[in-house]
């Protein structure tokens, strides 16, 4: 049985800071229907995303689960609530043209009194539909919405000790993937058995730790295919003379470290090999740039600029918060390190300083996960930053 | 590469047959959100979802691809469009809190002239956010908008021969998994260790056939756990006498056959002797009314009513249309095998007849991807439908 993993006190601290952010939003209720922030908040974790559900947070006692009536044993299971804190909804209302559960949580906010709140609502998340919105408005006319996208995202941003302790497992699991590529990537072999092993690595861990399912799956386009970031594998064989990215990241109990490397079978290219310099510099320079008080975009500047001197150009941002998370994403959607993000470093963040580069007809990623720390700033994974190169 | 899997006349069929759905619902212009229906119109596959796009259909010409300016080298070499029918957009458009990429959609529509078009939305999708609709409200203040969702999933339903051969190299995955599973699993086993042989087996596949990645990860439930239906794994190991649940699918180029079984370690209860014998026979009744012609509702009365007999009662329903799917669910979301869907069964229909049953302190899954035949149904998979039972 997963039990939430952090103290009650811990919560509760997540709560407050969150209820002080609504209060600066000037909402008194929180629709929250983001899994990773549902799940920071109450601990409810399961595969329950694909159809609607919430934590509903007031200014006042516990949050809110709502779901569909199944995974309400999930949530008793899973979240710390009390029981009469769930609101499990009706099968008949899953994927029906003629109501929304929207339409049943409209009306139980109605009977507990919450008509007329001012009420925040996740405008752009995934699981917030249009039509989710269209039922809300329509069915609580006496209430002002605001949108509070990224509102918990934001509360997340500095980690706890626990929660550091959680990515620092995660990164055991991305140093076994890494050292089971380096081991057994050779030419001839199909892109599914290499995932297969990375799977494999991922899953089983190392002693003491097991691992759980990203939230996005293993990316490793080779040669021109690797120009586009975000193909995922098919069944042909690794090719001599091509590059191969992994961008992958070891998960523990939900919480990411992502980090990617570049391997290359054969004698690497100029190119490859330009641009495995260039990014090893650039990351020398981003990386003495992250420590509290200076900005994110202090990272990304020092980055882009070396790379510029080395004669390459990056136009997309160079990372992003990461931690808890759920598909089909592990950035969690607020700072992002580029220019013109002036979001000042603090010490417990963590970010995937994504220095990938996608060129014209080779695609090259070698990253780090980070955290920033009291004096500067600490690699989580110690995977060697280099090509990997192998006959 | 991953070209397009199907006929250049494959693909405009379907949009005949989508073309002919937007006549009668009203609309000249059909802004796709939702992956499966972006692939299944123009071959479009790659991870990324977790940022705004959309395939825009009109009346004539080629659909024209929207996303991210580094996804587009993902669409030339996935799509079969022409390079001048896909929008990029630029990456500072990505998770901004100040301008929306359905900002940068509206002007380019606008640009061509449909700033006045009826438009089509798929409301209810998971990929089309609150903020995204608001945004194209506020842009394109001429055109009237409906709720499509569902339109294009509709046109889906009855599978080509190409897919269902799809289909069928999906099936031999989760054959291959469910033998690995019979073979491996064993008391004192951690979970974490058999979802890796489940993904060594589903992604090695069987000669000839290397395996794709599962729009829901692997679920298997043990004991108190298997009366919720979603939660997914974690590091504790199979006990004995106890029941779990595999809820898994085999996936091909995207194209899912999901199939569960149950395992028993030890001596199965009466309890789950007992649902073996039901669900058994309640499949039977249901595959039995499984025919063109029938409904969908056919399937789930003579399943219930089995059931009933028994005494068990099932409230969820019990099936879904399956085919080409993207995270978060492999159901195509338009029929349900519920009471009260009167939809026609045809020949080519493909469904998971979900027969799930989780009870006061146990689970228990038995299922079957199925196709509608001429003359009546076919399953997919060849699968001992049993109570699996290792000591």
């Amino acid at each position: 049985m997963s039990l939430p993993p952090f103290t009650r006190a811990e919560y509760d601290a997540r709560i407050t800071r969150t209820r002080a952010a609504m209060d600066r939003a000037g909402v008194d209720l929180l629709i929250v229907t983001d899994p990773s922030n549902m799940h920071w908040l109450t601990g409810y974790d399961g595969w329950s995303f694909y159809v609607h559900q919430a934590v509903v947070l007031t200014m006042t006692g516990e949050p809110l689960w709502f779901g569909r009536a199944m995974d309400a044993e999930g949530a008793k299971l899973t979240a710390w609530l009390a029981e009469d804190s769930l609101i499990p909804y009706p099968d008949h209302y899953v994927q029906s043209t003629e109501r929304h559960p929207m339409d049943y949580l409209s009306a139980q906010l109605i009977d507990r009194g919450h008509g007329a709140a001012r009420i925040g609502v996740e405008m752009d998340n995934y699981w917030f539909t249009a039509a989710a919105f269209a039922s809300l408005s329509r069915n609580l006319p006496n209430a002002p919405f605001t949108d509070c996208t990224g509102l918990v995202n934001w509360q997340r941003a500095v980690k706890s000790e626990a929660e550091i302790a959680h990515m620092r497992q995660a990164a055991r699991l991305v140093e076994a993937m890494h050292a089971r590529i380096r081991d057994v990537a050779e030419v001839g072999m199909r892109k599914c058995d290499l995932v297969a092993e990375i799977y494999d690595a991922s899953l089983r861990g190392v002693p003491g730790i097991g691992g759980d399912y990203p939230a996005i799956v293993p990316m490793l386009p080779s040669g021109r295919e690797a120009t586009a970031p975000h193909l995922t594998w098919d069944e042909r064989p690794l090719q001599k003379g091509e590059g191969t990215f992994f961008e992958i990241a070891g998960v523990y109990r939900r919480y990411h470290c992502p980090l990617s490397r570049t391997l290359f079978l054969g004698e690497p290219t100029q190119t490859f090999r330009d641009a495995e310099a260039a990014v090893a510099e650039g990351m020398e320079a981003g990386l003495a740039s992250a420590r509290p008080g200076n900005t994110c975009e202090d990272i990304a500047v020092a980055f882009f600029d070396t790379l510029a001197r080395h004669g390459f150009e990056k136009d997309s941002r160079t990372g992003y918060p990461i931690g808890l998370s759920y598909p089909p994403d592990w950035g969690e959607r607020t700072m992002s390190l580029r220019r013109g993000d002036k979001t000042e470093l603090v010490t417990g963040m963590t970010f995937h300083f994504m220095t990938g580069l996608w060129l014209q007809d080779m695609g090259f990623e070698m990253t780090e996960s980070i955290l920033i720390t009291e004096t500067g700033v600490e690699c989580l994974a110690n995977v060697p930053r280099e090509l990997v190169v192998k006959a």
